[in-house]
């Protein structure tokens, strides 16, 4: 859905074969790496190591540790984009606009087991509490509070997504019947009412 | 906060010490293969057998492999009693309730502790999903969709149960700031509210 922004995939025209094998073998040695030593206890010279190739290349190729990770497991969607995306409306409009972007994105039938795998390979490894927490607070949480502003953005922002977590839990992970099979226009109103309470409704004192 | 109900604390004053050892035996036996093989993956004949003790000893003294598991992980909180104790008032006061009463037991300090174990046992292991799910429908989801009836309370109970399971993972597994130190008091109007209007609310069509 959202496309792919990595060197290889805008410059496939005009690259030599190694280019695309030296990727793939990042990937796999990436996917090997994780699997061995959890987010936290990987390194990009590991995985270049594993892999056969300098360094420098993976930054060339992935840019950051979370977006390799991303890759590696096969997540199609990049969340900041995502993010992004929904930002466009206004304030008042994001609840329902951010059910409609997330649920169709989640619809792409490579996310779910990515999504399983991420939350096993990161929650599996206590030291990856911190590094998941780290990166939800700066790409899916900030540009939210930054948005609605005031002072409580924090708290508003994160009550906010804790709706779409708790629904991809029971939607996706605990796949309870009634809520596997609603569709996402069903679910646009009724979420995005509740998640627009937390960003933009009065809240108690 | 919720009294144990195994045999061994209620009748801890006239049991020999054999009794106690044999119970702790079982618990450490019952870890070690929980960690070697995952929830599924473990039977209490294999518990027993690594405790050096009888099967039948496992049911007499923790009645389930759930709650063996339970106990296993250091899990204070029986879910069963918590819910029922949630369904003593009315339903069109449940939400308030249930976010009181869940947050009043999560404040216990061993239970994020547990809590964070769980899941990482849990999900570490894909077949470990269904077995989760299995306990999330029986023990905690069904007594509510029974509480609130109609055609919609499958649905209704479960988007309730998000606002819960997201809240945690907010609060406690991510611990967002301004959402981690919000006191239960806090906390109670608003979510409560939130909950409220899923179980007993207007439903778009």
């Amino acid at each position: 859905m959202v496309p792919e922004p990595t060197p290889s995939s805008s410059r496939r025209g005009r690259r030599a074969a190694g280019g695309s094998e030296a990727r793939d073998a990042i990937l796999a040695a990436a996917c090997a790496e994780f699997d061995d030593h959890g987010y936290t206890g990987t390194t990009l010279r590991a995985v270049a190591r594993r892999a056969g190739v300098d360094v420098a290349l993976l930054s060339y190729y992935f840019r950051s540790k979370d977006n390799l990770f991303r890759l590696a497991v096969g997540y199609p969607i990049e969340p900041s984009v995502l993010v992004e995306e929904a930002l466009r409306v206004p304030v008042e409009e994001l609840g329902r606009e951010i059910v409609r972007l997330v649920l169709t994105a989640w619809g792409d039938p490579g996310v779910v087991t990515a999504m399983r795998g991420i939350v096993q390979l990161k929650v599996a490894n206590q030291d990856n509490w911190a590094s998941l927490a780290e990166f939800y607070q700066t790409i899916l949480l900030q540009p939210i509070v930054e948005a609605i502003g005031g002072e409580d953005a924090e708290y508003r922002a994160a009550m906010a997504s804790s709706e779409l977590i708790g629904l991809a839990v029971v939607r996706y992970l605990l796949e309870v019947p009634a809520v596997r099979d609603a569709s996402i226009e069903a679910l646009v109103e009724p979420l995005g009412a509740q998640i627009q309470r937390w960003l933009t409704g009065p809240l108690p004192r």
